[in-house]
């Protein structure tokens, strides 16, 4: 195991009628910017808790962050937390919007140009305070210090993070998940999964309880996933995904081990270029990646396939080859396509995206800094 | 699952020359009270590492806390904190000294009389901040807000908790364990796997991450365990088993689950009576506990059975059966004795920690609360 810091301290409020707790959680003056996405929370009932829970406090709503949140909508929520003196951030949706959420925090105390946040990596030295109700189990951004930004006029999605960022609190009510749209729900347990193998599918360190616990979250969505795609209203069943999907980036696998993450920046290319769901890129790019990768991985694919598939049978290879076929079998059962053509994206989009990464200066990728841009192309053209 | 709040925001320094942190985390001006056990850090290199990365900070030394901290040693402590105008405890010690430095943080600024935080469950109003270097992994409070404090001379031993006590700060070098004896490894081990039973072995609810985090932890405690006891430097087996230790007891495992903690009640009373290590009357304990209460546990006894011991075939009182042997044998196999004859304790005990138990209103124990002082007495009888 590599050293390491794990530090947490978000407040989780989870299950039933726990959008209440808002009122304990937020300072009875506080000037809140209350951040959304389409509306889908005026529906769903989440909106009228969520203002009864706040009561009297002045509260000024920012409706329309988008999917891969957008830089030039979120410079319009920072106007209005300078102008109006906004102190608390409380972002209700998914995890675009937390991470958009993160972003107006930083950015609206930030001096700089708040692009350099995430283009020049500057630190975070001050942000305001934030708290989530969220809707959406996928990114696991409610407990982690995380958030990933895109900006369509340039076709840029970038990441930053800083410790000032982790949510105060997250609110995690299953049955606000309840009238989600079945693709978003699938997405969700696809991101979930990724989460989990870019911090485990990558070479033993001997970590035995990160790498159970990600064994653990994986089985769990495994069982889960299907039973709550079938059933939206099936509480336990979506409780447990709800609660996978946190655990797989709130830290705790990814403490101590060598990470990867090559699936989600490779993948990112694919949504700036060609607007493919975020969870659909990285199905896409998963398998491929895996098999072009698999000697480096060897060892961690032979766990994955025993303690996850149960596939302990048969030659090594073989068993490498079923534990990437289950996994491609799994995106598919949650009816999302691997590969490009699923997605009507040319196989041309390898070299564009290869190109995209070298000029972005991430030439040596993964675990090992191993995949360089021609081994990007190599793995697009196998997702073809 | 049941509706929970989940908070932990101890920040963890996990390996090898974390000590060093210890000057980054304390405030320059800070006045410490380093409070620890008998004198082994001084003998394995813990107490100059930490008396280097405190540098010139002003620090008052208090030696002495022993097993099972002592209510009248403690307070001795207070004292020197409230003359000397302490404003930060640095435990350096194990779960003892650990737990210690939890009643001198909240019973220093307490205004009635601090024996009432245990024995009326005063709430913890105030806190002196305190943080924690750990010389021995089982008990997980280097990483929870409860503490266990005994008080001799009334054979009295209760615990409290409070969200103030989280340490701010935990550091763990797995390398600053190498030099405990054996007995006091074997012991962890055998703490930290009855605190996962006391919070898994009860009955489902559907908490699909918590249950095989649970197995997870338990899964590394059997494999692990052995191994670092036969070579105490395997780092990576010790570093196993110092991060087991804490997630036992983290809190992560028990939020929305039901929770037993019958076996620790009645073991509190054993070494109150007697004066046995905490973890052997675990292991007295626990398997006749099992035994007693097989009916209630069914279901989760037989899942215990199949994903931690791998018992799946034949009638499922066989495999319960087999599970509790397996419990009893685990124990057994780090030295631990089973049966209160071990020890030289009299088969007469068992009214008499009923009777205890009684006259403290503790007279429902268990996570359906059937555990009567009858009940007690049996479970005490059949561990003979």
């Amino acid at each position: 195991m590599e050293n390491f810091t794990f530090h947490n301290p978000t407040r989780i409020h989870f299950g039933r009628g726990q959008i209440a707790k808002l009122d304990r959680e937020l300072p009875a003056k506080a000037r809140v910017l209350l951040l959304a996405g389409g509306g889908s929370i005026r529906q769903n009932g989440v909106y009228d808790q969520v203002r009864t829970a706040l009561g009297n406090r002045p509260v000024i709503e920012f409706f329309g962050v988008e999917a891969n949140p957008d830089y030039d909508t979120l410079m319009k929520a920072v106007e209005i937390c300078r102008r109006e003196a906004v102190d608390w951030i409380l972002a209700v949706g998914g995890g675009s919007v937390l991470d958009g959420a993160k972003f107006v925090a930083a950015a609206t105390p930030f001096k700089g140009d708040p692009w350099d946040l995430l283009a020049k990596g500057e630190k975070v030295r001050e942000a305001l305070p934030l708290g989530a109700v969220l809707t959406l189990p996928a990114t696991g951004s409610e407990a982690n210090s995380a958030a990933v930004i895109s900006r369509r006029a340039r076709h840029e999605k970038l990441a930053f993070l800083s410790p000032l960022l982790f949510p105060r609190f997250s609110i995690l009510d299953p049955e606000s998940t309840f009238s989600l749209p079945a693709r978003q729900v699938a997405n969700g347990i696809g991101d979930a999964f990724c989460h989990v193998l870019e911090q485990y599918l990558t070479f033993p360190v001997n970590a035995a309880i990160q790498d159970r616990f990600a064994e653990s979250i994986l089985r769990v969505l495994i069982e889960e996933g299907p039973k709550t795609l079938a059933d939206p209203k099936d509480y336990a069943a979506r409780a447990n995904l709800v609660w996978a999907a946190t655990w797989a980036l709130n830290t705790a696998i990814g403490v101590g081990v060598p990470q990867d993450w090559a699936t989600h920046m490779i993948g990112h290319e694919l949504t700036a270029l060609h607007g493919l769901d975020h969870a659909r890129t990285l199905a896409v790019v998963l398998p491929s990646l895996l098999q072009v990768q698999r000697d480096g991985k060897r060892e961690k694919l032979l766990q994955y396939a025993a303690r996850v598939w149960d596939l302990r049978d048969g030659g090594e290879d073989a068993r490498i080859d079923a534990a990437i076929a289950a996994t491609r079998k799994f995106y598919e059962s949650l009816g999302i396509g691997t590969h490009l053509a699923d997605y009507g994206v040319p196989a041309g989009v390898a070299a564009e995206v290869a190109r995209q990464l070298e000029a972005r200066g991430a030439i040596k990728l993964g675990e090992r800094g191993d995949i360089t841009p021609a081994v990007v192309e190599k793995i697009l053209r196998l997702a073809a």
